[in-house]
């Protein structure tokens, strides 16, 4: 049985999370690493329940503490049926937000309505222990090419968090940079405003150098 | 305005606590104390639908810890929107199951894939700070009574808690005594075997001396 790596990708809406985890997959694949492709919230069938409840309805529908907790009831599931499972069968998983984005969004970029980071870390050691990603890219892109690219969308696939103002996508995309910066190890940032190519260049060196040679 | 209080009733499955909640409603009323009625997990809107996806499904639907997270997500939309706005306004609420509830099934009767009390005294304190109520009737009965109970109900109604094995409910029991052991100044148990009225005088009594006479 072969390594496997959880691998996550953070960042806001619209900055080509999704483009880069297909290619990525295909990459490893090609390299004769088992993968699957997953996202959060979601992921499993009891997850993608919660999903539905969560991203759907009014902005304001949740608070944010009660967000928070159904992020990680959703995490939790997803953890223990499907990204523990994989990774013991020497499976990687590429992930598509994980807990960097309850810390951004809930824990951060709320501000004052928002849990802050103490509540945040203390959920996840709750319901994680010390699981962590392998790997974590953190794509930042401008607010203004970010918004720009959500509104290409189809409107019926625009969530919640796509409907909040530009204030609140200034200070996620903070968040994130933040959260890279105080996880060196884990976290790389990957300049989201180069070309679909480069970007997966950068992306296959890195995991080659931080994980495939190790 | 008058005094408002946050009554809590507990206690395993058919052991009465909605019959007593509404009559103990009927009565405090009578005595110009404004009160509501709720439940958990529900409650509000929002927590109605959370409510829908954990108590549908089979038995070993969610993992003690998912379950956990979903009923304090349940709670949190609970408290911000019905409890604590009601009681700030002078209306007392009586509550079908609180937060004990969490702790005896998902934080000890579960056993070893449960929780433990620890991480739900962290959950509780990230999520409702120092609020607690002022009141809590455990209502106890012996094992074999309940499940005798439970049995005339309709089988649409029977919900998946009330379809695990008479050995969880043993230890529920327990569970629930134990917590009133821990909380005196807060819970009082009820000897559930008794009659409807004889209880509800109880009840009253203890209102009485705890609550309306000081």
């Amino acid at each position: 049985m072969g390594k496997s790596f959880f691998i996550t990708f953070e960042g806001g809406e619209g900055v080509g999370k999704s483009t880069q985890i297909k290619i990525l997959s295909d990459y490893l694949e090609k390299k004769m690493y088992k993968n699957i492709i997953t996202r959060e919230p979601g992921g499993t069938e009891n997850a993608e329940l919660i999903r539905n409840i969560v991203l759907k309805g009014k902005v304001d529908s949740w608070d944010a503490t009660s967000e928070a907790l159904l992020m990680f009831a959703a995490r939790r599931d997803h953890f223990i049926r499907k990204i523990k499972p994989n990774l013991d069968n020497g499976i990687s998983v590429l992930c598509d937000r994980f807990a960097d984005s309850t810390m951004a969004y809930q824990g951060i970029a709320y501000g004052k309505t928002g849990l802050g980071v103490k509540k945040v870390e203390d959920l996840y050691k709750i319901v994680l222990g010390n699981f962590t990603p392998h790997l974590t890219f953190i794509m930042d892109l401008s607010v203004e090419e970010s918004l720009h690219r959500i509104k290409k969308r189809d409107i019926d696939s625009i969530n919640r968090y796509e409907c909040m103002d530009i204030e609140f996508h200034k200070k996620l995309r903070l968040a994130f940079l933040d959260i890279a910066k105080n996880n060196k190890e884990r976290c790389v940032v990957i300049d989201a405003s180069k070309s679909i190519d480069d970007i997966h260049n950068e992306i296959c060196n890195i995991i080659e150098l931080k994980l495939l040679s190790k």
